[in-house]
């Protein structure tokens, strides 16, 4: 176990749509529940380019300046607080779930703790991953990752991960073989999808839907799709009703949002489900009453995940199941962070990208 | 048992949007696992004026002219064919199960007799209950309804009470204690609705929601509502939120479909549910992408209902817990079945019209 | 608010089997998310017997002595840590959810708190409710019960109102109109359960079955049941299968767990579900496989409930759903608790008993 | 499509217990919705070992003698009566779905055709498989089985390829990484089960148990087991507690049910399911139901499997997706299914017999 410092390497949002600046952030020590963690792997996901530009300001994203962005945290206990139970070591490696509250209440009760009340995220309400150490506010919020080989790697699915795990498993109870799934958007979260489809429901057949062929490559790299669309090239309407015929699409799992909704759900058949999980739908979207009634098709959202899931799905990589190193196009030093936000705002990231702290050549 | 003659009366649609025409039907003979049956009522609902008025006639209904309307039938077997077994016997009363199928398929096997392949609707495609006498054409298609009362008063059960029925069901499953729930459209259909809601969810507050002053009035003489909206009158947006609060309504039923997904949609809290049942949604409503995916809220279609499902509503009928005569604000006599036509046409109908054909003068 | 002195009443378990001892308990404020409340009613479950007799100190019950009982504990919030959120407030009225656990783990992250890995219940293994002041561990245990009109009534909601809510909601899917349910086992927890049957499936009909007459009139003078049987008295076999047919029982609610599941198992009809709640069977119990194949039957255990359905059923009693009162058949000063050990043992109370310690003549 | 003679080659049982003899059946051509069959393949079963003893006489199987064996059974269409509609066309393979009834009833409304109450087997209560063409009572007990490619092969997923699916399927939605699931019964169904399991849950760590060496290779030689164990050789508890460690089975699929509940129940962890599937268990079992209660665990049986899970065994099959070659250790000829019956009597049958009528050399 390595000596900690009184203060740590970071790297802070200090203006809006500014580059982001190294600095140096006080090394906490934990008290009570708490535990640090050295990070070993960052994430970097869309979120992160919002807060970042500063439109979920009024929101509370983040909370005040200077901030330290990431939500997606992997990495090994250094010390933890009196009231830390034995199930948690220091030296154990974890990934952090991000989707924390500030306090219980019946959503939390019942498991749901994706919807809490009180929903405070590191990374994006409060000071996240960009750093070497992190605080966590509760062991609670941890999941144990012994057993994984490449524990930076892991982060991704605290967000990536775990949104895709929970919208696939909800359509899970309603596929049957040869049934037609669509999924919406591919790259990063799209390479997740497609693994847990195929593990959960691997007698489908899943049709892959983006505007890049690069993305589309990408995840049938990782896992491969049955049929392929470019929305760029192709009608994906005339498309998708070519391979599927009359009995239409069993399930959509959207995960971009926007101007998909009207398009593809009213490609759904009967007892479709429809599994609305990209955050980039702020514009209204145009369904059919008459339509959604007589085949009884569903159109529900999915948001993040639950702790509960995403125990599950460490699991599932700890376990081989869950190919987690494929999904990361790109591993970034702690200076080079700035870099992979305008990678992801420019669109030319095509899988997720992770930073390293340790890498950090200061 | 009385005897039967060779032709009875009946009243027929001759030409579109036509006053109905007095006449005799041949009386058929039951064979294989066919059963005659004596009407006993045929109800009037809002699918025989679009079948009137000949609008769904590319969609095969009905199959030809003249035709007899009235899907909504029950009676008394008068006579079965050699294959009908011993748990239907002449004498019995039953109703008769309208959604039925022209050939078994994946989703019939499944109990999904409501979204069958090859619908076929007595009333609607092919002949229905406006007539002294109806040829059922399978006894699968019969639940038996002895015990009960007053046996004309249930013909409604098929469609009005069994739609809701599965609309409601569906819901039940979120309902927790203080749970809001809003039912667009009151009339016959929201007089079910509210009963079967305090049946299977009492711990809920109802807020009925119509147009009409004595809709919301027939509604709650029927079973009492908690809140009621009259749209005309007040601005339903705000009184809603007014009664409900931050945490939104829980679940709409959505009896209507027309102007309304859009409107009630957007006022579900976290894991609301809303259950799209009317048919009159011809065109499309708007919905919103990111507050559906951040409220993990649904949207469903419920489409009339099972078969099993249909006896479970005349069980209910049967043990006194679904008061199925309230909601009939109006008994027509066979000849008067085109009146109730242009009543449900002109929405002078409150509650369900009944034509009981033994009440015909000769 | 009254001043809070340094020691409050409270009465104690020094030795087994003997009786329990008037004395003083420190009282201690709570600091982080701890809440100090003044006991308003501590309920007197045959846990407390079973902890008093001595028969569960190698399970950890109790961890040492002097001990304080009563694991049913309710009152008014005193004091509260710096860590408590607004959510719970000075004055507030809260029922403590006793199925605690030392760390949270893969059940309390789904909200399956009753199976946690590290179960801690005042008043079981630590000290409980037979005091004037309760310090509670952590807010998260509490459940607001503003708006509840007898405080000190609702105390056995925490263990009999809960464990039987658990259970009734388990079959509750299973029941349709007119199925059968046998609840064996009256007195206090009976009472509980024929009304949450009658909340959840009003279209059932409820057997009632005890050795006693007083525990069957005593339930049925809470909630009326559609027969009772007195095993005492009667052949339970015979006289249900009178009562179902040929069709079976569809749910068994066993609430007492010895000498019951042999007998009444084989009494289910097809799909029939058993639901083992009673703790008293710690001798074998004979079932028959190929019966249990050919009709698909299914027997599952319920242990006590989730802090979720907690919060359910207090919200059940605020709305007048739930009649909290009537369960309780004997209130008891802080002096008298004793005497109602004595009573449960002795098997002399038909209800639920209830400590008063505000009562407490000092 | 060859022509139809009068008569056929069969193979009649015409004195239980006695050699079974070949001899001619009538070829009686379809009516209505019935359609003539010409087999392909017909399964031999442990239930047509009952048969054949005669110790099912009084539950009616066979109704009469002579009587003709096997329910698995798969051929081409060769005839189809007036009322079969054109999803069935001469020349389609299908495979009957054996678990027939005398009429509809509510369990057949909800699609339980498994719990039917007037079931009717071809092969057990009627003439079934061991002829060169056999008559369906109605096509809407026939699966299309177009595209695959071994239509003799796939008899035995009818019912040995039908009951371990319902199984299985009942318990796949209580399994998480990791789980330990038992599977007690290797050979025949041991080896779809095995195969399901990996297909929907591949997740879990599977434990096959039997009491032979050559069926647990059997089945690890079509889908690869993570443990073995030889309950002659080993015993089973300790070994299971060595595996499984402290957190228990979640799962055992109980193929046998003999011998087997009282064993295996108690291993079970929190929350785990025991699915209950071989009819073996005439005598009682013991459970403990104190245990049941702490670990909320389940006993649930399983029989054989309902028509739309027919559909998707079938689907399964086409798609590649199960083996349903592999479990056939034995093919046999008309005239040698005499001895199929006294392999299985014997247990020298390690995987399932199927006769091909065709294969008959007169």
């Amino acid at each position: 176990m390595e000596t900690k410092k009184e203060f740590h390497n970071a790297i802070f949002l200090k203006q809006f749509k500014a580059p982001l600046e190294m600095g140096k952030a006080e090394t906490k020590l934990p008290v009570q529940d708490q535990v640090l963690i050295k990070v070993a792997g960052a994430g970097i996901c869309h979120s992160d380019v919002h807060v970042w530009e500063g439109i979920w300001q009024k929101g509370g994203a983040p909370e005040k300046l200077p901030h330290i962005l990431s939500h997606e945290i992997s990495g090994t206990i250094v010390e933890k607080g009196e009231q830390v139970p034995d199930t948690f070591k220091v030296g154990d490696n974890v990934l952090v779930y991000p989707w924390q509250w500030k306090y219980d209440d019946k959503y939390t009760a019942k498991g749901l703790t994706n919807v809490a009340n009180s929903p405070i995220v590191p990374g994006i309400n409060v000071d996240g991953g960009f750093q070497e150490y992190f605080l966590v506010k509760s062991y609670k919020y941890l999941v144990n990752a012994n057993g994984i080989d490449d524990i930076a790697a892991i982060a991704p699915l605290s967000c990536g991960g775990l949104t895709t795990y929970r919208a696939v498993k909800k359509a899970v109870p309603y596929l049957e073989p040869d049934d037609y799934v669509a999924i919406i958007g591919l790259g990063g979260l799209g390479s997740y999808a497609v693994q847990y489809l195929k593990l959960f429901a691997p007698f489908t057949n899943i049709i892959g839907i983006d505007t890049k062929d690069d993305s589309i490559e990408f995840v049938d790299g990782i896992s491969k799709l049955n049929y392929a669309i470019n929305i760029k090239k192709m009608d994906p309407k005339g498309e998708i009703r070519k391979i599927v015929g009359r009995n239409g699409l069993k399930t959509v799992i959207d995960l971009v949002g926007r101007g998909t909704v009207g398009l593809y759900s009213d490609l759904l058949g009967k007892e479709g489900i429809y599994v609305l999980v990209g955050l980039m739908g702020l514009e209204k979207e145009e369904i059919t009453p008459f339509n959604t009634v007589f085949t009884e098709r569903t159109i529900t959202g999915s948001y993040v995940g639950t702790l509960s899931e995403q125990i599950e799905v460490v699991n599932l990589a700890k376990k081989g199941l869950l190919n987690y190193k494929k999904p990361i196009s790109k591993t970034l030093k702690l200076s080079e962070a700035y870099e992979g936000i305008i990678n992801l705002e420019e669109q030319k990231a095509v899988g997720r990208q992770v930073v390293i702290p340790s890498a950090t050549p200061r």
